[in-house]
């Protein structure tokens, strides 16, 4: 088994939308979804850019833009398929078609450089077999928009051999522009509609280097420079960061994957940028972060690239006023951030997330109102950020006004009991999304108080309540309906009714969409035994539908913790998989909210470090704990701890750090 | 026009639901739909009991109980219907029927005892033809059960020609009995299933007298007799409580119409009851008693029957301990009264108490654990109570009690900010029940804040926010949607779609069900001025669906107070003739909710009162400020003020009380 290639052989249409999630290209300023050249906006063909939000017309929310495709390539005259495999270099970023038709074979493969993050290149090979075959190539504006056209005002150029289509944003009149030079010269041009192509004819064979600039201009160099440089890159960040496992190589495989997708969307040319939930698959999700981001993504980021996860922590200092203005917006003091966070840290959830599939009404949902741990999880972030960098810099930097900001919307946000000076979190929203507005949630409470405690104050908040051990994950959790998740899953009457909301079927019983008591315990591990970890475990577990990619990593870092790692194992795999293998929940309601899923990706990272190789600080310090399966003879991997390089190595009989 | 008599020519089976209400006769005891004497369970025929709750198996809430029909009649031989008439006499309670057949004419009239409250009397006249004609009458068991039959092992016996039928409850095996006995001898006796009828034959005239008892033993005396003793009793009724219109018959019969049902359904024959929301027409709401007791029928029984009201109160204070299990349940101290309370003062709202139509599955709804506002309005009527009948004896009785307790349990239930001694209640349902858990009802803390006061606690409640002169509904209100009722009503999906709930099409949206602020203007009179209550008044009627029976009445007493008795006018007619035109929701989600409204009926009463004469109390004394209707000459009528027998009459030249 190759560990650093995926590959599906047969060519598979109907499978484009699982494909171009898998077969994703980036590199943190564009991404392109792994669809093959000759698709369109229907197979959701996109190339995706990072930080750029617009409003389509009739619409109420911003979403990133696709830029127009300058990987498109068609041919004429080829014939039937006769073999097809679509594969991914893992290693480097290369995505590779061939096809063998009944004319000709056709080669591809493209990349976005690693090295310029401006710059895509793409090589095509044709091999006729003495018929006349045409190729099609150019830029293609036929892309996917998910809601409405967002480009308007097109214009397509061809000057000094560069083809040329530009376009502006409906809504902020921002300049896209696709420039596209090729080192082959015979061709004609055409513009049809807002695209422009290039033809060749041949009978023989044909190599077509071609290289692209999105919002930039053209560099020069030829394709196999790029290539070099490209790959360079890719190498360095591979040597801060690769995870080595041996005993298992399908696991390795999908960890490489996992990391594979962290690097292709981690935003290295320009500060002011986070990562999106979905990364750079689509406009889903609108394009915006979460606390994903800071509780998924940040360990990865901190234990190898600390610039990195700096620049992520920025992000947030960046768009406090987003936090101070939405927090003002609803009456309290402080800084409430975004649910969904976009440029200037715009709140992009509406009031309004999910759409009744009986009625096709918008229903309210209360994840931007309510949903307030938010805040906390960056103060979490921050603060872990600073333990393993020790770069304390940052808080004069603008984290002490987060933290402090933070904090204040907390105080603002809680009420009393009359007499009691212990502060309540009631109306809320935890981690569990299908339990909307309840009181006291464990994690929100905990998290809460973490914040209050950073900035200083010491406000008493109120505990979690217990039954023989188990945290009830919010006041009268325990009374709801004790049903099994098949149970509930039969009561569904439509396949994508959301499972949430007053009516949902979840609603009023004890499944629970994802890890929120064990995400409690996992942020807070110093504070519970590991028997007690073990516990809520086999309460929560069985009750969680994991019906977010954020859920299998928070079980499977509880289940190291009690030294189940063979519990944990295939959790990790679902985490690393995620994108891989497929499936996965597309829809809530009626909308798609289907992409990648760097959340699973990060939540494999974690697993792998954090929990089987068990690395965690104590008293300040790096400290082993390893829980390793059976499965793996041993897990190797490099991080950074206070600007120091360090090694773990975890075999089943010895652990270090060096 | 008869001002005391109702009728509907034509025999029409399709409209057996809205006559079984608009015909109904009762007296406090027994409630029997206004059903043709050979409909049975699919016509909705019940004969109701008051105060009798049981659990129908399968079934986690208890209903009242429907007794076998002993006013079952059927004829054979008779031939087709030439012509039909049904008609209610409403000054004494007498419901009869007409109908010509080809070979026979049918007379049968029927009642409930005013004078004896387990008597019920039928006469029944054949006038044959010459054509033999078998009557079939006695007691069918085949009565309407709204979610399943309550009553078994059935047992039916003939002794001293006496026919019986009893049967026991399934739950709490109550024992219900039905017996009758008829002046006509010569009959067959036959026992079906759970049924006994006699069998008459005749060619010629018969006039048949029965008289029934139910779960008593059987008075003696003539139908005749029974009959004088009834019509004395109404009498007696109507000389305290008649209101006299004159210039308008048509509202002079559809207040008649309305006092009429509250006496039908006034529980005049044992302590210990109230009065349930749909009266005695059938076991929708679950036979319980909720706030209309207290703020739409408290006012009537206050005016015109000391002793009635006393009875109602008492059955809050004799329930107590049913608030305080209630309270004591979801964390609380003193008092939760229960939203639809059941006998001991049981909680008989769930918390499902609407189905989905497009799943058919309950909804969580939040009437009984956040509609607070009910211990309040109780203490609120108890306080009304004593002011206009001085009768402060009940507050030894118990009162005091209630009222302590009911405070208790607004201090447990409220939260402050912190740093500010301000209680708030977060998280309720107001009178518009259409949104569902807001912040600070205006309705709701004011009723709060009086319950705290009438206890001597003098805690800070959040005052209501004002926008140039209007009262915001609650936090928040004013940022809903606005728009207008059609277009909210176009957006529905399935006609018996529900509006409230978090999907619902009002909820999200500035559209109310009820009277709410305008509810609160009403019950707190005097802190509001006249051009206050038109702003209110113009702002929110547009915006109200009048979904509730309870709706008009606060509207019409408030266009009143500023003086636009036209605009009262048309609501005053609609909550006088309620029950008289039918129509109305009578389905929420999939539940049917139809029956009587006596809080439509106690409201007409309160416009007719309060509204058009303007009596009310200043300075503990009645006073009148009038605002007559142009379609009426003059408005009198009696009332009990602290034990004192007074008359308001009321012309457009000349108020006064006597």
């Amino acid at each position: 088994m190759d560990v650093w290639r995926i590959e599906r052989e047969g060519y598979e249409p109907e499978n484009a939308t699982d494909n171009g999630n898998r077969f994703l290209i980036g590199n943190g300023n564009i991404g392109v979804r792994g669809t093959l050249e000759e698709y369109t906006a229907n197979k959701l063909v996109a190339v995706n850019l990072a930080g750029i939000y617009d409003r389509a017309p009739g619409q109420t929310w911003r979403e990133p833009i696709n830029a127009p495709n300058p990987f498109f390539v068609q041919l004429e005259g080829q014939g039937a398929i006769i073999k097809h495999t679509q594969s991914l270099d893992i290693r480097h970023g290369l995505h590779h078609r061939e096809t063998v038709y009944e004319n000709a074979i056709l080669t591809i493969e493209r990349f976005c450089s690693m090295a310029e993050a401006s710059i895509l290149c793409q090589r095509i090979s044709v091999q006729a077999k003495g018929k006349p075959i045409t190729i099609i190539t150019g830029i293609d504006s036929n892309v996917w928009d998910i809601n409405g056209t967002h480009l308007v005002d097109y214009e397509t150029e061809l000057i000094d051999e560069v083809i040329k289509v530009s376009a502006i944003t409906s809504e902020l009149r921002i300049p896209i522009t696709v420039s596209e030079r090729c080192n082959h010269k015979e061709n004609k041009i055409r513009e049809i509609d807002n695209s422009v192509f290039r033809i060749f004819t041949t009978k023989e064979n044909i190599v077509l280097d071609r290289i692209i600039s999105i919002n930039s201009e053209l560099t020069s160099g030829t394709y196999d420079e790029k290539l070099k440089a490209h790959i360079e890159k890719w190498e360095l960040l591979w040597s801060a960061s690769e995870v080595k496992i041996t005993g298992d190589k399908k696991a390795q495989l999908s960890l490489n994957y996992s990391i594979y997708h962290l690097h292709s969307i981690a935003p290295r040319h320009k500060d002011g940028l986070s990562i999106p939930a979905r990364g750079l698959s689509g406009q889903t999700y609108k394009g915006a972060i979460f606390w994903d981001t800071e509780i998924f993504l940040m360990p990865f980021f901190t234990l190898t690239e600390p610039k990195m996860a700096r620049r992520l922590m920025k992000y947030r200092i960046n768009t406090l006023q987003g936090a101070l203005d939405k927090a003002a917006y609803y009456g309290y003091q402080g800084a409430f951030y975004p649910w969904e966070s976009q440029d200037g840290g715009l709140e992009g959830c509406t009031d309004f997330n999910v759409v009744d599939v009986f009625t096709n009404r918008p229903v309210r949902t209360h994840f931007r109102d309510l949903q307030i741990h938010i805040s906390g999880d960056i103060v979490y972030a921050l603060k872990k950020y600073i333990d393993w960098t020790n770069d304390d810099s940052i808080l004069s930097d603008g984290g002490n006004k987060l933290i402090k900001a933070s904090a204040d919307f907390y105080l603002s946000r809680a009420f009393s009991r009359p007499g009691s000076d212990v502060l309540e979190f009631i109306d809320v929203i935890g981690p569990d999304e299908y339990h909307e507005r309840v009181y006291n949630s464990a994690f929100t409470n905990r998290i809460a108080e973490y914040s209050l405690r950073q900035a200083g104050y010491d406000n008493k908040v109120r505990g979690y309540r217990e039954i023989d051990g188990i945290i009830e994950q919010f006041d009268g959790y325990f009374d709801l309906e004790d049903v099994s998740l098949d149970t509930v899953r039969s009561r569904l009457v439509h396949p994508k009714e959301y499972w949430g909301t007053q009516g949902g079927v979840a609603s009023t019983t004890q499944i629970i969409k994802q890890a929120d008591v064990l995400a409690l315990m996992q942020l807070f591990g110093d504070e519970f035994s590991d028997d007690k970890i073990k516990k809520n475990w086999e309460y929560y577990e069985p009750r969680t539908e994991h019906g977010s990619s954020l859920s299998a990593c928070m079980y499977a870092l509880g289940a190291c913790r009690f030294g189940r790692a063979d519990l944990a194992y295939p959790l990790f795999m679902k985490s690393a998989r995620s994108d891989l293998d497929g499936g996965g929940k597309s829809w809530a309601g009626n909308i798609y909210i289907g992409g990648t899923h760097p959340a699973a990706a990060g939540g494999a990272y974690m697993i792998a470090t954090q929990g089987f190789a068990g690395l965690h600080l104590k008293n300040g310090k790096p400290m082993l704990k390893p829980s390793l399966p059976e499965q793996f003879d041993s897990i190797e991997f490099p991080f950074i701890f206070a600007n120091k390089n360090k090694t773990v190595s975890v075999t089943h009989k010895k652990a270090e750090i060096c």
